[in-house]
């Protein structure tokens, strides 16, 4: 039989791993699909010709990154009846109504495993084994840089800026970790989840995010007090009317299956009435995993496994994304050490709605530090309190808050 | 476009949950597949005639459990050129080579992730994402049953038949609990996945397995003071020119990815060099569940999701099954309490070249107890030096083993 030409887009560090592997499984990639895959050719930048590959190629890898080059290359790959594989969730989480529409258009595959937690199958299980579930909540940790470095910060106690340095050493954070630590990285992977999962379109604004960059030392010791470990989460889950999209540091109780991922690990659970939930976790990034679940899309797409669930348009729902959703949160004040601070704060937080679950006071010379758990309580709420308590004469340095998930039967 | 007509054997627990499902989300499957699928028979013993069925069908779901006429029944369908989606995994293991050579020869699909793990995704990471990677070990709990007891044996202290009778009760063991708690349901399972994970046929008397029945909650507590927890842990995995395949209980260490799996959840890891390991988790059982694994398969079928890995073909291996491997074990012995006992016992651990990496004794009355975590070594010097203890004049009553498996790097 024929061989399966592809063109390779981006010969980077995914790029030359998966060239890499390609050469390395041809043989059992010729066992699984009864063709032998060939590199048709390579674009990088000083090198190659996008129309001369495309013309030569049955399916395109594209492993550029970015947004431009690579969203001209993967329309003009799909327009021409190429199938599509792709690391790009930058791409996805910004064009992906138009990539999906060219793809269903020219009846094409466009794949894209490696784009969400690298060979942590999430994307398969979502489109083929959990089509026609009705998925409540994908929840999950979807960025290894900054898990390591919370994990690390945990470990040894380490600062901030030393576990980052740390990871920028071992090769797990890169030169610059904005993406990574901002928690923007993480948002463009829980919007493709969102869409797969809810089946509806989700934009990369609509997500709100926040990063790890001010998360203290005190604060993971002080949680580590109360039982809790922290870590990055996105969360995409329904709500009354809608759903909601959402990557935030957060404080987990010990038993949470999430509690346990280390280091530079993914993980993610999809939970659905009818199935309970099921937790996938693995390696999140590095090029040789990344490589392989390119090359696990790559043989699906030779295979002709079908049209994966067209995004965005399964169920045919459009579900509005809501900002505002119930949180409960660990608070963390610097105040004056004298009578009646703890008094003013329970005051403001109260008028807001907000119940305090526990609080510890510690003295510190002049000043104190008050760390309160607060019961759930819509998010709105509790940062128009968190800005009263700010204005408050006793209080000395901008509250910290950060969210707690507590085992729901609680 | 046409419907989708399928039809059901059998409408045990499993069969009327997926009955319930398809109508509940015939929509949805219709926006996936473009096509709304409808159930074009129902056979049960007492009505129902296969042939009609099989005529008016485009995909059989077999949930009759067993091997006959469940084996009659999806062979004729294949035959018939009939996409089959099947639960059974005494089937597969038993008659697997049959069975796929049928769905070969006619072009259909068999598909059966609803055999192992229920909604746990782990056939289709083999098989699909996984396609193409050199499989080095899967292991994990794919018994519910037994996870559960042995869940509740930690958590309360409770005798093995005062907690098998407790999950009884909650449906989680069957009246018969035989199957499951003697390792034969979760050797049939480590038999399909043995041969999806190596491309080589694996026959289920080739599986070795033991229960749990003869577990004592001192066994527990004694493990639990040493840091380890215990589960009946499946393995699949190469070893020197050839594969083993198990079943046994097993002591994990505390940090095992596995040692958290709680209740009657299933996990599988998949380990391999190129992606380290991927876990997968969830309700391995249940009607609700199955019948959700079974649907996925259902509309994957339905998408022509191509032919799925050729189970025993790829890779064209057929590698031999190994029955001798090394392992770690704790030693559980009643003694007389007397001088130079352990001497003894530890003279006959030497010369079978069993190391001895720690001992507590305690007296109990005129007997004591011995509890030894051995080294690791072929099993079958171990076993051999347990026959010879066992013959000791010391040795009050039959030795207890039980394999552990340490933190890797220690």
């Amino acid at each position: 039989m024929t061989s399966i030409n592809v063109g390779l887009l981006g010969h980077g560090t995914v790029g030359a791993a998966f060239a890499q592997l390609l050469a390395e499984r041809a043989a059992q990639v010729e066992a699984l699909t009864g063709r032998r895959p060939e590199l048709s050719g390579v674009l990088t930048r000083s090198r190659g010709n996008f129309d001369d590959i495309l013309e030569r190629s049955e399916v395109i890898v594209e492993l550029i990154g970015g947004l431009e080059p690579a969203r001209d290359h993967v329309l003009r790959a799909l327009g021409a009846g190429r199938h599509v594989v792709t690391a790009n969730k930058q791409l996805l989480s910004q064009h992906g109504d138009e990539l999906f529409a060219a793809a269903r258009e020219a009846g094409a595959q466009l794949r894209f495993e490696a784009a969400v937690a690298g060979v942590v199958p999430v994307i398969r299980v979502l489109q083929e084994s959990l089509a026609g579930t009705h998925v409540e909540r994908v929840h999950g940790i979807v960025n290894g840089t900054t898990n390591y470095i919370l994990t690390e910060m945990a470990r040894t106690g380490a600062t901030y800026a030393d576990a980052l340095a740390q990871a920028q050493r071992l090769g797990y954070a890169e030169a610059d970790p904005s993406e990574d630590v901002d928690g923007r990285d993480a948002a463009a992977k829980m919007a493709i989840l969102a869409r797969l999962a809810f089946g509806t379109p989700v934009r990369l604004d609509q997500v709100r995010y926040e990063g790890i960059e001010r998360i203290g030392p005190d604060d993971i010791a002080y949680a580590h007090e109360l039982g809790l470990g922290l870590k990055l989460l996105g969360t995409a889950e329904r709500v009354d009317g809608g759903i909601s999209v959402r990557v935030h540091p957060a404080f987990l109780y010990g038993g949470h299956p999430l509690a346990s991922v280390m280091g530079p690990f993914n993980a993610v659970t999809v939970e659905s009435e009818a199935i309970t939930e099921v937790t996938m976790s693995g390696p999140g990034a590095g090029g040789a995993q990344t490589a392989s679940a390119v090359l696990g899309d790559l043989v699906s797409a030779v295979q002709g496994a079908g049209e994966a669930r067209p995004p965005a348009v399964a169920g045919g729902e459009s579900l509005p994304v809501v900002s505002d959703v119930e949180s409960a949160f660990y608070l963390h004040l610097e105040v004056a050490d004298q009578p009646g601070v703890l008094a003013q704060v329970a005051q403001v937080l109260g008028l807001q709605g907000a119940s305090i679950k526990s609080v510890v006071q510690r003295g510190l010379g002049e000043d104190a530090r008050l760390v309160m758990v607060i019961h759930p309580l819509l998010e709105s709420k509790f940062f128009a309190a968190c800005d009263l308590i700010a204005r408050l004469d006793a209080v000395r340095a901008a509250p910290r808050a950060i969210r707690v998930i507590e085992e729901e039967f609680v």
